[in-house]
């Protein structure tokens, strides 16, 4: 199939993707007076004076403003609020059909980050939730940590941390595999912008033996010139021991390989250089930074990759609808990482011991009772959180 | 029924009103890689590339937000952003219902004038079109001239204009049944706030032959004390004789009554002062200016009030629908006068001449044919324009 073809035709034909519909009728006077005026009034005097019960009132409760302002959007970079629509209403798309979650697209005319976030501030008390998407680093940092600290709903910018936590249920099904701990694990990323980070964090979090970031400069390190605010974080809980050089420099002696980079970066004979039977995730697209034939012939144990042509793809789609669908019923006020743990267990548990190989250590992305599972372990974690 | 309870009900059953839809099947693979990545990047580099197509491929040329900072709620006043959802929601039903017209709430948490005019340009992009609503005088007026001079979609502040526009096709009946011409009325507003002021400004554009407005401090003439900026604005077409005064002294010798005030203001006394067979349409909710059988009995030729209860009412619900499906379709770049006149003469000529009568001067707001005879003709004076 020629997707982008086919793409065109699709969103031409439906003129995007999503609608607004009603829940409720308006055929006769009644119907009128009950959901408009006068009747709306009673439920308008009800919030105002317990205001807890807009989430019994108003559809905020189960309604997620996905915001960006199409600065990082797909691998297409900065092309604007406009053009981002189309990935917005995707995302809206999927939040619907796999969460039953309503997702309104909000792309934004601004790239000040001041702006950003005043904005959605003041756009908030419609909705039970933010997911952030396609904001480019390091502003997607700063945004995402004040929207935190002032919203009392969940803020969750995926390609952080939707990423991470699908990464973490490959990989935690790829050591159940292969029979290792995550603890067991010396990990290179090639990548050290928003999702690099985020699933460094993640990994670090639950026990990764040690991290290496490395970018188009190489190896990240304390005293490299011209860093940002983001890696001189990251290197809190990277690199102890302050390794300097390149991404084949870094990758001997490794267990586990994270591309959120550029396709064409590692070859075989980095592959090699790795202690043996590692575990490999190429996942920059459309072209993974190794194919996963040849990493394979190269000596790697599991291969996960973002392509859905190729086995194990690493799509944000297991993670976002079931986490936002399980922190919106718990009424989380933040989306914890205990809630994104007990997400990539979730997932992970989707593929039983039959199934499991190195061919499938991941649920497809069409499995839509993934989010359910999803859903009812982010509920769990949140209200024991 | 008793509407206040049944709201309640209504509302909590649904958790709101209003779901946001997917058009497009996720069910395969192929599926998720036509409306999501990899094959939504074509869109989006079409509309980088050509940004007219935006609205050939995304929902924006059929979405419209519905913007409130919850200051001036129906009659219930500044209740908050929150507390406003539910009319929000239920205007986003009728928005669907009657014009296919996807609309989404955006209540705002500022009641800032910059930081509204800020927020709304911002997340215009999404937007074909943007709805004021319920902003209380007169920063509603700034805020809708400064967004009309800023974006280059449709800004319609709808407490204003339509409002106006569902009164002038009243009038242009009323006229038909009582053999006047709209430019031999005399006309007495009581309320001078955002939808008196529309109403006068829409009606001497069409001819009336000289407006009055009152408000609780009685007559608005030139050089009264404590006036603000849309009353000074409003006296260059009104009270071209600067008469000094009660409601009660501006009703003499008038033909036309126009209440968007508060209820009981005018008796019967009052009525019997006007030129014989006046016009009156007492709006105030819920309890009119003047009761219709008062009115009536008083020597009203023709009474239409704000209420479903009685014959006659005056709902915005047959203007807003019609004029933003009429205006998205012609991707009007704003309302026009010209727009919001042919809207009410196509309300207007929905009754035909054996329906019409003092009882039956307007259709009923359930009327769905109504918002596409508004879209037509609106389309057609979009065209024009």
């Amino acid at each position: 199939m020629d997707y982008n073809k086919e793409a065109l035709r699709l969103h031409k034909e439906h003129m995007g993707k999503i609608e607004m519909r009603s829940l409720v009728p308006v055929k006769t006077r009644d119907d009128l007076s009950t959901a408009y005026t006068p009747g709306v009034a009673a439920p308008c005097l009800e919030i105002k004076e317990h205001p807890h019960t807009v989430y019994e009132y108003t559809r905020k409760g189960n309604m997620v403003a996905v915001v960006s302002d199409g600065t990082a959007v797909l691998g297409l970079g900065d092309i604007g609020a406009k053009a981002a629509i189309p990935v917005m209403e995707g995302k809206a798309v999927l939040f619907k059909e796999f969460g039953n979650v309503d997702a309104v697209p909000i792309c934004l005319d601004t790239t000040d980050v001041d702006e950003i976030v005043k904005t959605v501030k003041y756009i908030s008390p419609m909705f039970g939730g933010i997911n952030l998407e396609d904001i480019s680093a390091p502003r997607c940092f700063e945004v995402e940590d004040r929207l935190k600290a002032e919203l009392d709903i969940p803020v969750f910018h995926d390609d952080q941390h939707g990423t991470a936590v699908v990464v973490l249920a490959a990989l935690i099904n790829a050591c159940r595999l292969t029979g290792r701990k995550i603890e067991e694990l010396n990990a290179v990323f090639s990548g050290a912008g928003a999702a690099g980070s985020a699933i460094c964090r993640l990994l670090v979090k639950v026990g990764l033996k040690s991290a290496v970031l490395t970018d188009s400069k190489g190896i990240v390190y304390r005293g490299r010139a011209k860093m940002n605010a983001n890696l001189e974080k990251m290197l809190e809980i990277t690199n102890k021991e302050n390794k300097q050089g390149s991404l084949t420099d870094a990758l001997c002696g490794a267990d586990l390989f994270i591309g959120v980079s550029k396709g064409g970066l590692v070859s075989a004979d980095d592959i090699k250089l790795m202690n043996k039977n590692p575990i490999i995730f190429p996942m920059a697209n459309p072209v993974p930074e190794i194919m996963p034939d040849e990493a394979k012939a190269a000596g790697a144990a599991v291969v996960g990759t973002g392509r859905s042509d190729f086995p194990n793809q690493i799509n944000n789609v297991l993670a976002f609808p079931g986490i936002f669908r399980g922190a919106l019923d718990a009424r989380a006020k933040m989306i914890t990482e205990e809630m994104k743990i007990a997400a990539a267990k979730a997932i992970a548990a989707k593929v039983s011991d039959s199934e499991l190989c190195a061919e499938y250590i991941i649920p497809p992305a069409t499995d839509k009772s993934v989010a359910e599972a999803v859903a009812k372990a982010v509920y769990t974690a949140a209200k024991n959180g």
